[in-house]
């Protein structure tokens, strides 16, 4: 069972962006997993909760990991993986700073709008992984955000001195973005570019120096 | 018990900004259980960890409110509470929109910056409280969004036309305040004045419409 439950994390790990059966199967265990996480909370989230929610025998989950604790991991794990491999394929034909900066905001809301259970537990149960999960899950988070500031940095400097520093202005983006899980039921339907619009109007004209 | 335990939110509903030895006591206890519950979730948490955390006894725990479910209301209604009537008081005396727009934000995080155990447990166990509990704390909860929203529209309203329409500028300036817990804890001991600052330059330049 161990060797299993090796193989969905290593089969994530190795193969970004690329989908299998195996993969969809997991797809479909990890959003039911997210959905019973999401409406209990980690800690009264159960496999045989998740199971029920995804119509699976006990036995049948334990073929794709082997403790909650991968469960939790996997979700994450998954999310920024999925968000960054699509993001990298996205970018690379796009060269101007605003253009990027548009594509990974869309490729941000695009990801969690259709997933906001997963959204809630990347927010909510981000320090509760532990030892090698949350070594692997933060590195990965990282990498996302470096990439992130990379975007904002280069548009400060084709436009000259930015009124925000990019650090502090790449996290409100991101606040921006993630909060969105509160109220986005409310507006449900509303496209990723609809946002992205409003978003990028804000953080834009809020971001660069205003001329004269 | 139960009465006790009604005397607990009466007062805090009827007292909104006093304060009393009893409420004193209260807001310690209601610290304690934002740790545990920020810590394990609310699902995991029990009023005996809570009177560990606090260092009392569960009798003594039980004269201020009579089940779990009421000490997250209390959290809540009291975070929301506080946030208000120091909010009225603070705008009171204030009449330029730009200049009340800061005493709110600044009111925001001074308030949760001391207190990012309860900013988790307001944003993660926001859809957790059932029936009256959470007709009230929404009832609250609505009532600061509109005060927000009220001081965002004025700030359109003097200087034209906005890029970004009120209500979605105000959801993305809470979320820009809000997601704050996921990475303050690097920056512990900047002060609300100087975040303030950052997300006010963000947040004004890019609602406000550019001149020329």
């Amino acid at each position: 069972m161990a060797s299993a439950s090796v193989r969905s994390t290593e089969i994530l790990v190795r193969t970004s962006g690329k989908t299998s059966a195996f993969d969809h199967k997991l797809d479909a265990i990890l959003g039911a997993a997210a959905r019973v996480m999401a409406r209990e909370g980690y800690g009264q989230s159960t496999i045989r909760k998740v199971a029920r929610e995804a119509d699976m025998s006990l036995a049948g989950l334990y073929h794709y990991f082997s403790s909650k604790e991968e469960l939790l991991f996997l979700i994450q794990f998954h999310a920024f993986d999925t968000i960054l491999s699509r993001l990298s394929e996205r970018l690379e034909p796009v060269t101007d700073p605003r253009a990027r900066l548009r594509v990974m905001v869309v490729n941000h809301l695009e990801h969690f709008l259709s997933r906001m259970n997963e959204l809630k537990v990347c927010a909510s149960e981000m320090e509760t992984l532990t030892g090698d999960y949350h070594q692997r899950v933060r590195a990965h988070r990282q990498r996302y955000l470096k990439t992130a500031l990379g975007i904002v940095e280069s548009i400060g400097e084709t436009a000259g001195t930015p009124g925000v520093e990019p650090w502090p202005a790449t996290l409100f983006l991101f606040g921006m973005l993630n909060w969105i899980y509160m109220w986005y039921p409310a507006i449900e339907g509303t496209s990723a570019e609809e946002i992205a619009d409003q978003v990028l109007v804000l953080f834009l004209h809020g971001y660069l120096p205003r001329e004269g």
